[in-house]
């Protein structure tokens, strides 16, 4: 990309939004922050833990680096800015007024539109950069796990803006969860569409996998085990790297231009929130969002909603465990369910997870994040009464922020508290009406 | 909705787009400035013009009214602007560089992205004036057809809105062509989400749906055969009325708020179009561009893209003919394949329609217009260069604009000329997917 004054000029005029605020230059690394003292992610072997050398197998260097980074903040790189500009960054912050106006509430509600991105999710603040360090190191192709396909295509769609800008060819190869590749084939099809190549998990095409499809012929998978495939797949290809869609401090650390986006735009509508809601599966939209906010607004409420079948945050032990359920990578210290917890194939793909990204363990067992668990039907309600109030249609992920967001207001309408409520919408559910169409017709089996 | 004057204000603000460009105030209407004698539609029983007392049965008032109207500027009511607020108009104008690069052209080429609303496309620029005047007039339900169901949701989403507005309570009933239903499940479920009633067409619930299946149980179905459904049931219920996406003089008004945002929005950025492009099936995202824009820069080429498979505008013959296959309505006087016109099942839904609308037919015949037609499969590879190098997924109607787009941008290329293209970019192809998988399968049928 060859920048000419002209086009510089256009796209400093473009990269502005309503309210003239322009892409974050920083990120946030929340680590310097923390109440609790880091805990480091431990090798399965040794018990150690993880050095950067052990991790440079699996990932590009930068990005290693970033893993390790106690800085509260890191450059964004003048390509990768270019990038969130193309990708269609700042977001919007949008305030839900027919939302509020239905419920009837004191409370105000806003939302961070991650949605608005080619792929339809936050995924695409991490993929990018991750795309972006990987081309630069020479890596030929990138191996991921996707759970409700919002990862995989961000990624499959970040390696080829990453080609297009680096002038190179870097390839991805997503190993889809089962059960969300049998309910959602369009995700399967935008991810091909953008050039990648993706397999249902448990897939034959790893012995991990084939070793699962062996116990069970019908196993619907789990972020897990697709983890475990993709990892499989890197550290058997010289010329792959892995990359994982949240969890790492990394993966938050990039996310967290959310948050700082969100803090530039409340400021200039004199905004003070006094409730921070995200969904939960690894951690990162919520955190992406939160963590910035807890720094700029303490007085703010962190609400982590995560769905009642894969309660890790509300019912999960808080120790060290595999990370993948196939036990090839190292332990984390989370909530966990256990590595081998059955995550019931609730639609939204996106929170089965059986454990928590560290650094969101560390804020809720200091008791700075209140997790809220919600079943399967009361979500895609509130997701259909977004629909019809505000014409957007959450990801069923979303839509467990959108619940919690609804909870909160009714709360303030009965306590006649005034109430401001910030809510990460990580993303739209256009490729999830599978669940809908369930839910619509009375079929959704409520977990 | 009480409009506070904070509410007002802040109305006001984020009514502004980054140029301080608002909802524009008045539609434009051609009808003044037409280069042919104005064809009126004709009744096929008396061959007599119609006249408003005739359409009054069939729709509102108010939209008889103005599909008579002879005003060039027509005053667009401040609840109708409230609700183009709310849906995210204005919509943006985006220069596409990532294409231009990859097309190493020298020409310049712009979206105008219609696909922001709600439901993804320009639908809903007509369906909010025909609900919220359904609404006033106590229509308690609108019923109406669609093709790839981009109209169907429009219209259920923009009932929904003006219901909550309005504080009643609008249904919608949909007959949705056959082909579209099985191939896009989803748009269903979008339309139910709103809270419609949606049925395949031909179906058994209306008497000439069962005619068209007596004949052949796997019909297909048409835009022509839904209509007639469609109409059959406005006639049938007293408290019905019929609402059409396309084709008429006042859907043809009021999609040209999509030309004057443009407008605007060219001037505060110096950009004079040498070429206007958009898809046709019936013609109005077409003509909701292209009309004001004549007016503007009368030095500019009107393209219209056109599908191989239902060539309306480059063989059809320019008479009087059936606005419907069940020959139900009125006579239209357009190009017409002939109203009996078997057209082949491609994904782009929206362009199966045998005939043309009046105004668009009264330029084309004066020569104001080019039409080219696109066989399914460039047409598809042209929705994939879209998405790999912009991120965005165009629905097949639109990836057809995009293709005419490409094909000007790369004689540009040929000839050395400067060029700049502004395209309506009709909607977004994510309920469409089906059609890209049959096309990266190589099982797509080459219409």
């Amino acid at each position: 990309m060859v920048s000419t004054s002209t086009s510089q000029n256009s796209n400093i005029m473009s990269e502005m939004n309503e309210f003239g605020i322009s892409i974050p230059k920083k990120y946030y690394n929340v680590v310097p922050d923390l109440p609790n003292p880091l805990t480091p992610i431990i090798s399965p072997q040794t018990g150690e833990p993880i050095t950067p050398a052990d991790l440079e197998f699996l990932f590009p260097k930068q990005l290693v680096s970033l893993e390790f980074s106690d800085q509260r903040f890191i450059p964004i790189p003048e390509e990768i800015r270019e990038l969130y500009l193309q990708i269609g960054r700042v977001t919007p912050l949008k305030r839900l007024r027919k939302l509020e106006e239905f419920l009837k509430t004191p409370a105000r509600i806003y939302i961070k539109r991650e949605d608005v991105s080619p792929t339809g999710s936050h995924k695409t603040n991490t993929a990018i950069p991750q795309a972006y360090y990987a081309a630069k190191e020479g890596v030929r192709k990138l191996t991921t796990e996707t759970g409700a396909g919002q990862w995989g295509s961000a990624l499959s769609a970040s390696a080829r803006f990453v080609s297009e800008l680096l002038d190179t060819e870097l390839l991805t190869e997503v190993f889809m969860v089962r059960s969300s590749y049998d309910q959602k084939p369009f995700r399967k099809t935008l991810m091909r569409l953008f050039g990648a190549e993706v397999h249902a998990s448990p897939s034959n095409t790893t012995e991990i996998g084939k070793k699962f499809l062996s116990e069970d012929t019908n196993n619907p998978g789990s972020l897990g085990i697709a983890i475990s495939e993709a990892v499989e797949r890197a550290v058997t290809d010289q010329e792959a790297k892995y990359s994982l869609g949240s969890v790492l401090n990394s993966v938050l650390i990039h996310q967290s231009i959310i948050g700082i986006e969100a803090i530039e735009q409340l400021k200039v509508r004199e905004i003070v929130p006094t409730h921070i809601v995200g969904c939960v599966g690894g951690g990162s939209n919520f955190a992406g969002l939160a963590f910035p906010l807890r720094i700029q607004f303490p007085e703010a409420k962190l609400v982590a909603a995560e769905s009642s079948a894969c309660p890790a945050l509300s019912k999960g032990e808080l120790r060290y465990d595999f990370a993948d359920s196939g036990k090839l990578g190292p332990k984390i210290y989370g909530h966990t369910l256990g590595h081998d917890y059955k995550i019931p194939p609730v639609h939204a793909g996106g929170l089965r997870y059986h454990s928590t990204a560290p650094l969101v363990s560390n804020l809720l067992s200091a008791g700075e994040i209140e997790p809220r668990a919600y079943h399967q039907t009361e979500v895609f309600e509130a997701g259909r009464i977004l629909t019809q109030t505000e014409g957007l249609v959450p990801a069923p992920e979303t839509a467990h922020a959108i619940k919690a967001a609804i909870d909160i207001a009714l709360e303030a309408k009965s306590s006649h508290e005034e109430k401001t409520i910030l809510v990460s919408y990580s993303g739209h559910g256009l490729f999830d009406l599978k669940g809908y169409q369930a839910y619509l017709d009375g079929t959704l089996n409520n977990y």
